[in-house]
C-alpha cells in the first residue's frame, strides 16, 4: 500500500497543483523529503511573503495555490497576510507541520498546540486529522473545500510522523474525486430580475471583485451596454471588475456611507453584482440608500448576502446569472453615458514625482494588458483615473487593507501569468511589511517592476488623520529608507528615477529584462 | 467626568507602563490622538518585530509591555512572535484598533471580525468590550492579567469611537487597584520537599527560565552548592538561570526524550525547577527517566505542571520555594562537582569564521554583564560553551522557537536595559523574518551590535536533515544576502568581518558607539 507521502503527492498532482509555496522547519522535512521533479518549490524568507506569493498565484490563476508553513511560528507570521485571502475569496490550501504525534501533547518544541483553533476566524475550515490514515483524505477536502464557492482559505496541520505511515486501500478513490459546483438561476429568478432592470427608471450597476474572480467582465459590459447603465466598481475594490475608460464607467465608489448614498443620488435601482454591500471604511454616518432606491445584490457568498443591512439578494455564480440575465434584456433606450473626462495635468517638483505623473509614464509605456498589483493606498484614486486597465485579471489590491501584499502577491500574479508584465506599485510604508519578496523575486527570476512610491509617510494613515483631527499622532512617518539598497540586499537590480525621463528609462528597461528591476520614486505627499 | 482616552492614559501611567510599541493604522489614531508628553511611541515597521520589541522590553524588564497593532491585520502580523511570548511567559499587553462600533458588523474594511476570537490560543486572555464605558476596566484587567503568574500575552480589541467616550465615575477605582500574588509555600510541603533532597544519593538540579524570569538565580546557585550537586539547563534554553562557568553547571540538556535520559543516568533525583517537564524538540523516542530515577518539579505555572507525563510537582512561586527551602537543608559531604573543561581550538577558513571563534572574541571583547539575544540556531550548544554568562538577565532566545525575534528582541532588551551593552547574534536564516527591526534601532538610537552569522544556509534544519535523511528537501539554503546593503537600507551603520581581527576592530567600534551597529561574519557551517 502507498504511503501517505506517495499518495498525497498524487493527489495534489491530479489536482493540478505543481508549485509548493513554503518555509520550511523541521516539521515539514518528511513532507518535503523526495518531492516528486514534476513539483517546484518557491521559498519565501518569511510566511507572510509565502503566503502573499501564493495569495497572488491563486488570484491571478484562479486555481487553489499550495502552501506548506512551519508549525505554530510559520502559521503565526502568515496570518496578517490571510486576512487580505480570505476577503479576496482565495483558494488558499494552507497546510502546517506539526510535532511528531506522541511529542504534541506534552507542548514539544515546534508543537502546534490547538493547531486548528489558530488561525480561526481567517480560514474556511481548520482541521488536524486524528490519525494518519485520515492525512491523504483530509488534504483533498481541503483542496476541495477552498475551491467551493464561495472560496477561500483553507488549514491542515499535519504531524510528521503521519507522512511514512501506509495508508488504507481506499485512498486511490480520493485521486479520482471531483466537486462540480451546479446552482444554475432558477428562470423564475432570472425573469423577475430582468423585469425590474428592464422597469427601473434610472438603474447603476455596482461591480464587485468576484465579477473579475469569475471572468465575468465581458457579461458586465454586455450588461451596462444593454441597458446604458452607468457602472461604479463597489468600494475599497481589490480587482478591476469592468475596463476603466468604458464610457458607462464612474469610478470606484467612496468608502462610506454618506459618500456612497451621495454618489448613488437619483438612481431607483441599485444593482450590485460580485460584491459585499458594502466594504465601508471611513466613518461618516449617513443613510444606506438614496430615498426612493432599491438594492438588488447577486453574490455567490451566502453570509456576504446575508449580513448586508439592505436589500434583496440571490445567492449564485455571478457569472452564472449575467449570462441567464442577458437573453432576457431589451436595449434600453437611454442614452449611453458619456466617458468621464481625462484628469488634468499636475506639476511635479524637483527630484520629486508628483503620484498622478508616475501613474501617466506607467500608463504610456506599460504593455496594454500588464498587470498591476497595488499597495500604495493614498493614491488609488489617482492610479483608477491614470491607468487604464483593459482585461480581466488587471488588478489586485490588498482585499482585507493588509499590508504586506504588493510585494509577494505581485511574485505570485508573476508565476502564474509569465506571458503578462507584472508591475507592482507600493508605497514606502507598505514596502517594508514584507520587503523579502524582493529576494524570492531574485532567486526565481521573476520578472515584475516594482515601483516604490517613497514619499516618506503612511499616506493613507496622513489622510485619515486630517478626518479624525488627529494629525498629532505619533508613528505617522517613515523617513529614511533607502529601498535601492534594500533590493540590493536582496540581489534585484535597482534604479532610483527621481523625474519622468528618467522613470521612462527604467520602465523601458525593466520590460526588457528577464529578472526583477525596482524602480524607487520620490513622491508628492498627496 | 473624563473621557475613555484620559482615564486609559491615567491608568497605564499608575501601572509603570510609559512606552507603547505600535504600528498605526486609521482604527488606532483616536487613541494615538493627543498621546500624553511623558509618553513615548516606539514604531516598528511590522508588527512581528513591534511585538518582538516589546516581548524583549517585558522579558528584560520584568514588567508589563504595551502594544497597540491594527485591527485584524496587524494582530494578524503578530501572531508568529505571539507564540514565543507565549512560551516565555511574557506579559505583553496587547490592543488592538477596532473599526467604530456601527461598522463591525457589516464587515466594513478594516473591522476585526471576532476579533477576541483571533490571537487564540496564544494569548491568556482575549476580549472586547460590550460597550465603551467597559474599555478602561478591560485594560486594567489586561494588564493585571498579563503579570499574574503565570504571566503571558493578552488581547483587547478597542472600537475606535469608543475613546472620546465619557466613562462613568466608578472608573477612578481602576486607577488604585493592585493585585498581589500571595502563595506561600506551606512549611509542611518545604519539609517534605527539603527531606527528599536531602537524602537523596545522587541529585541534579535541571533549570529553567522562570527562574531567571523571578531572579531567583542566586538561590539556585546556593542550593546547587548547599548540596554539591550538578546542575543543568532544561532543554530548549531561552533564559539563562544559572551562571554558566560555575563547576556545577553541567550544560544545556538535549532536547530529545532519549538524550535527556541518557545525561541524566545514575541520579536517583532529578529536581526541575522553574521549567516544563520538558520541552523536547527532536523526535528521539525512549524513556523519560532513568530506572529509578524520581522526579521533583517546582513551577508557577499549573499547566506545565498538568500535562508533563512524570514526576511529582509543586505550583508555586519558585523564587519562594528555594528561598523557603534553602534553610531546611544542610550542606551535603558530597565533593564539589569539577567545572566543565574549557573546550579546545577550532580552524576559521580563509574569509570565514568557525563559530566557535566569533564567540570566542564577543567573550573576549564584551562587558562582563553584556546581555545576549540569540537567535542562530545552529550554534546554541557552542555558544554556551564559549560565552560565560554570570548575571540574572544576560541570555533570550525564541522560547517557542519562533523566528523573528533576535533583532527586534535585542532592540526591546536594550530599551530596558540601557545600562547593559546588548549584544544579538542572530543567523543569516532567521534574521529575515524581522529586518526591519534594524529601522526602529536606527531612528531611536538604540546601540544594540547586530552581528549576523552568515552561513548561506538554515544552519539548524540542515541538521535535522541529516538527522531525519530528508537533505534532498528543498528550500534549505539562503544565499546571495547582503546584510551591510540592507543595514543601511534602514540606516545602520555596518562593518563586514571576515576574520577574528576584524570582528574584533569591528567589536571593539560598536561597544564605544551610541547607535547600533550590524557587524556581518561569513562563518562555516556547523
Amino acid at each position: 500500500m502507498p504511503s501517505v507521502h506517495a499518495i498525497s503527492y498524487e493527489l495534489l498532482r491530479r489536482q493540478g497543483i505543481a508549485k509548493i509555496f513554503g518555509n520550511p522547519g523541521s516539521n515539514e522535512l518528511p513532507f518535503l523529503k523526495g518531492m516528486p521533479a514534476d513539483f517546484e518549490y518557491i521559498l519565501g524568507l518569511h510566511e507572510g511573503v509565502v503566503t502573499g506569493m501564493a495569495d497572488g498565484y491563486a488570484l491571478a490563476s484562479g486555481k487553489p495555490a499550495f502552501v506548506n508553513l512551519h508549525a505554530a511560528a510559520g502559521t503565526g507570521n502568515a496570518m496578517g497576510a490571510l486576512t487580505n485571502a480570505w476577503y479576496s475569496h482565495s483558494p488558499l490550501v494552507l497546510t502546517a507541520g506539526q510535532q511528531a504525534r506522541s511529542m504534541i501533547g506534552v507542548e514539544s518544541m515546534l508543537a502546534n498546540v490547538d493547531a486548528p483553533q489558530l488561525p480561526r476566524p481567517l480560514v474556511k475550515w481548520s482541521y488536524e486529522p486524528a490519525c494518519a490514515e485520515d492525512t491523504p483524505r483530509a488534504l483533498s477536502q481541503a483542496i476541495h473545500s477552498a475551491n467551493a464557492r464561495p472560496r477561500g482559505p483553507v488549514y491542515v496541520s499535519i504531524p510528521h510522523d503521519d507522512w511514512q505511515r501506509e495508508t488504507g486501500d481506499d485512498a486511490r478513490h480520493l485521486l479520482a474525486r471531483e466537486l462540480h459546483q451546479a446552482g444554475a438561476p432558477q428562470v423564475a429568478q432570472v425573469e423577475q430580475l430582468a423585469l425590474r432592470l428592464q422597469s427601473a427608471n434610472n438603474p447603476v450597476l455596482v461591480l464587485g471583485p468576484e465579477v473579475d474572480a469569475e471572468q465575468a467582465n465581458a457579461l458586465a459590459v454586455a450588461l451596462a451596454e444593454r441597458l446604458k447603465m452607468p457602472v461604479w466598481v463597489a468600494p475599497s475594490a481589490s480587482r478591476c471588475p469592468f475596463p476603466n475608460r468604458h464610457p458607462c464607467f464612474r469610478g470606484v465608489l467612496p468608502a462610506a456611507i454618506a459618500g456612497i448614498t451621495e454618489q448613488l443620488e437619483g438612481h431607483d435601482l441599485v444593482v450590485v453584482v460580485g460584491a459585499p454591500v458594502f466594504r465601508y471604511h471611513k466613518y461618516a454616518p449617513g443613510h444606506y440608500l438614496p430615498d426612493g432606491a432599491r438594492l438588488i445584490h447577486v453574490t455567490s457568498d451566502a453570509d456576504e448576502a446575508a449580513r448586508a443591512p439592505m436589500g434583496e439578494a440571490y445567492v449564485g455564480s455571478v457569472h452564472a446569472m449575467l449570462e441567464a440575465l442577458l437573453p432576457h434584456l431589451q436595449p434600453s433606450e437611454r442614452p449611453m453615458p458619456e466617458a468621464l473626462p481625462a484628469p488634468g495635468g499636475v506639476a511635479d517638483e524637483e527630484s520629486r514625482m508628483a503620484p498622478a505623473n508616475v501613474f501617466e509614464a506607467v500608463n504610456a509605456l506599460a504593455p496594454k494588458d500588464a498587470i498591476y498589483v497595488k499597495e500604495a493606498t493614498s493614491t488609488v484614486e489617482i492610479f483608477w483615473e491614470r491607468v487604464e486597465m483593459r482585461h480581466p485579471g488587471s488588478y489586485f489590491f490588498p482585499a482585507a487593507g493588509g499590508l504586506g501584499f504588493g510585494l509577494p502577491a505581485a511574485v505570485g500574479v508573476q508565476l502564474a501569468r509569465p506571458e503578462r508584465q507584472v508591475i507592482a506599485l507600493v508605497g514606502d510604508g507598505s514596502a517594508n511589511y514584507a520587503i523579502t519578496a524582493l529576494w524570492s523575486a531574485a532567486q526565481y527570476r521573476v520578472p515584475v517592476i516594482f515601483i516604490i512610491l517613497k514619499n516618506g509617510t503612511y499616506g493613507a494613515l496622513r489622510g485619515f488623520a486630517r478626518h479624525m483631527q488627529a494629525e498629532d499622532a505619533p508613528g505617522l512617518d517613515v523617513p529614511d529608507i533607502d529601498f535601492c539598497a534594500l533590493a540590493k540586499g536582496y540581489g534585484v537590480e535597482t534604479v532610483c528615477a527621481s523625474n519622468r525621463e528618467r522613470l521612462e528609462a527604467a520602465l523601458t528597461k525593466g520590460l526588457a529584462m528577464d529578472a526583477p528591476l525596482l524602480i524607487e520614486v520620490p513622491t508628492l505627499q498627496t
